[in-house]
């Protein structure tokens, strides 16, 4: 990979920031690791010990960016002249942004924090398994109070929830956020309302015979060369909950899982991690080590991951090429299926109690409800033990279906276990960005659906390599959007490509 | 489990010590995860980033033990009137010998060595595709100058090789050790003189036949049940190298590999990994996160794998019960064999090039060469270049066959590639505190031999951790062999017992 990103001047200031840099990402890159092995390979019993291994490396991430050297090169970055090199200016941004939070967290804050996030994990799948909220009631509890201290610490100057939501998605604030996701809602309400009409249209029973284990991952390193992920630099492994964890652009790994009911959940899960996986492996080289080996926000990083999901591997044209490798693999099973049959049933909407089955319309539903619920937690509007109630009669209200317990509602996520709030809504904004991007693509790459329909994706990587993958987060999203679209964020691009869709599969 | 270990008192300077100990185990078995990850499923592609990272955890554990906070420690420990309580004496015993060790090496000199490991690794590696050790000279020279000036700061009062080995065996020197080897070579040679008039009494030519691999796993997984090794608290994987590695007494992980050439590779590999790890999972978890969380010594830690290997399951008894079993898994493949002939055949003695493939008695004239070749070498007797040469005279005149190239020579072990002069010693004292405790143990269970007969080991488990496991480095190992045996390590008992076992097989 070639080296891009160099600077006018290696200055003693951008040095010594540089090196410090380098010592706090060696330290995160280890915690992921165990994070990594925790979710993937680690022995049931191992959890206490995991603990305090996460925890001692989270202080000493937190100690570094609070030394005496970190005060010394904070307070010289806020004085210097700049010298208009726009790599040491995004250097000094992603320092200054990393240590501006950390000295606002005292070291004691950390340690509860990452404390009280091992018991709520425990406690959250006690609750799961016994299906019953009120086990996870008190230690969620626990870990809205501290993230409410933290938003005090941090600093916010409208909404309380703006501080979290600015550590996923730089910038973003309830403000922006709400009138966006009211269109949404009000648009996918009405549309969600004439699916419904024409919902005979789509037959998607065929997705659900038995497809053995060893085909379903076959199907799916054929698509990983294809979009070439490279395993030389990255790994591909199972575990309950699929997700991607990098330790530098040269280590990139993703899990999936296999579902032997429906074969769909294979090949999105999977395709929806290379999809990180790719951004994280495109990150330039001379980035590692540094603030700038990160996606630009989580919400383009989601962007990455959904349009390989939805725009490109969700289309016609996909399986055109792939249906045949499918048939193969699974001799008769496929036989009377047309490209436009399978289109189709990976498309199908439906109402879901779970937000990872829901499908590209009703998905941003699931989402805004729990939008609503932690800047309702936050702002002291709804209280823990109120959430399932609240969800349930939101479910009946958006989509007309009603959890029949706690498991299926409020219980679903590993989010909240993990103190994650402000979170969920970066998987919306991935769906506008990614929609924004996907229109760019099809102006800029004038055969794209043709490449599509040969299974030559690796032009669509590169494109999206060139543009998003290579800056790392040296560019803000902001920056990146503008740069790439010509365009502010925003839901139009996003309502334009699923009203699209929609005509085309169900009201056509 | 029980926790057994208390003091008398935790007074605050007890209680600083273990805080302080747990903050260094914690990154020591962050530390651990990364390597163990190395060995088995990290790609290929990430051998500069996991370098980087590891390196900054043993920065980080070094500034811990050279802290004021350390020092403090120290100065307070060596100043108090001590209190009689054996379990605090022990804890101060080790936090002083690491401490010791800690503030006479500088920060240059961890970060130097971790570095030149890393490129000595994998110069050994091209060398070993190679077969030239001429590849590795440079690099091994590098890192024998760093042990030679590690040897410096840490301070002898004889010999320079004793401050390597006093790392791995607390205690030992070349003065202790050498009239023991000399003792056990001149047997040696006689012993293997005697058993090449025999040597068509054995044959096994039946361990060779094409086993298939899902069968090995299957075999040594009803063995590692049988010795009650604990997956809830534990894994095992495939690995090259077969190794074990402990994060805590509950995730602790062996390798191991197949080999469908030899089915015997598998079986021992395996069980001799089981033998460290029932160890590791068999120290009290009172000593969790305190440096007591370890082996007495790497001479005990493997006196503990070789019990498992050599004594216990390379006994008729053993197949007894197990042949049955091997016989069940691959029907046809051993059904003219007795158990007497399969126990003959996994104790053959037949030079052998490589170390890892040598029986019981000649494993030992390995060591020996390896040892006599280190001590020269740090003592300025032997070059680095002159090292294959040495070898390969040597090899033909301990056991009469050269060294076709030098990977079947000096460049077989990974050893001296991360510098680990000093270890090679430990796997011959392994056996001789092994043989020790094997005497002990026919002397204290009456019906061992009944026991075995039956698969039923879980007796020989329990007396071991009683004996040895619980203690962890609480007990010194001189302290933890005349507990348990009443008398002074010495090589009699190893002599003694293979003595008995070629008498049994060759020359009765």
């Amino acid at each position: 990979m070639e080296r891009y990103f160099t600077y006018t001047e290696k200055s003693p200031l951008l040095k010594r920031t540089l090196d410090l840099m380098a010592k706090v990402k060696d330290i995160e890159s280890a915690s992921s690791m165990l994070s990594w092995d925790q979710e993937t390979y680690m022995p049931p019993g191992a959890v206490e010990a995991r603990s305090h291994q996460i925890t001692a490396l989270e202080v000493i991430q937190h100690q570094f960016m609070t030394s005496t050297e970190a005060h010394d090169i904070a307070e010289k970055i806020s004085t210097r002249i700049p010298n208009g090199d726009p790599n040491e200016t995004s250097m000094f941004r992603l320092f200054m942004r990393r240590y501006n939070r950390d000295v606002k967290l005292p070291q004691s804050f950390i340690e509860d924090f990452s404390n009280a996030k091992t018991v709520a994990i425990e406690s959250w799948k006690h609750a799961r398994k016994e299906s019953r909220f009120y086990h996870f009631e008190k230690d969620l509890g626990r870990l809205l109070e501290l993230k409410i201290q933290e938003a005090e610490y941090l600093g916010y100057s409208d909404n309380r929830y703006d501080a979290l939501l600015d550590q996923y998605e730089p910038g973003m604030t309830v403000a922006k956020l709400q009138p966006m996701f009211d269109h949404l809602k009000t648009k996918t309400l009405e549309l969600f309302k004439k699916v419904d009409i024409y919902k005979d249209k789509v037959t998607d029973g065929f997705m659900k015979q038995k497809f053995h284990s060893e085909g379903q991952i076959k199907f799916v390193k054929i698509i990983s060369e294809k979009m070439a992920f490279d395993l030389y630099y990255g790994r591909m492994d199972e575990s309950v909950h699929p997700f991607t964890v990098a330790f530098s652009p040269k280590d990139v790994r993703i899990t999936t899982r296999v579902n032997d009911k429906d074969i769909r959940t294979c090949i999105y899960a999977s395709i929806h991690e290379l999809g990180h996986g790719l951004y994280e492996q495109g990150i330039d080289y001379s980035l590692y080590r540094t603030f700038a080996n990160d996606g630009a926000s989580f919400g383009m990083h989601e962007s990455q991951s959904l349009l390989w999901e939805n725009m490109i591997t969700r289309s016609r044209e996909f399986f055109v090429w792939s249906l045949p490798i499918l048939q193969s693999i699974y001799p008769g099973m496929l036989s009377d299926i047309y490209p436009t049959d399978i289109y189709k049933a990976v498309n199908v909407v439906r109402p879901s109690f779970i937000r990872l089955e829901a499908d590209e319309l009703t998905y941003n539903l699931h989402i805004i409800l729990r939008f609503e619920i932690e800047n309702m937690l936050l702002n002291g509007q709804l209280k823990v033990k109120e959430i399932p109630d609240y969800w349930n009669v939101k479910m009946r209200e958006f989509l007309g279906i009603y959890p029949p317990n706690d498991t299926m509602g409020a219980l679903q996520d590993i989010h909240w276990s993990h103190g994650g709030f402000g979170y969920f809504p970066t998987y919306t904004l991935g769906k506008m960005y990614g929609a924004m991007i996907w229109e760019t693509m099809h102006k800029e790459i004038s055969n794209l659906g043709e490449l599509i329909s040969k299974g030559n994706l690796s032009p669509l990587r590169h494109w999206l390599g060139e543009k998003i993958h290579r800056y790392g987060s040296l560019l803000t999203p902001q920056e990146l959007i503008k740069n790439i679209t010509g365009s502010e964020l925003n839901e139009q691009p996003f309502l334009n490509y699923i009203e699209t869709k929609l005509k085309d599969i169900y009201f056509n």
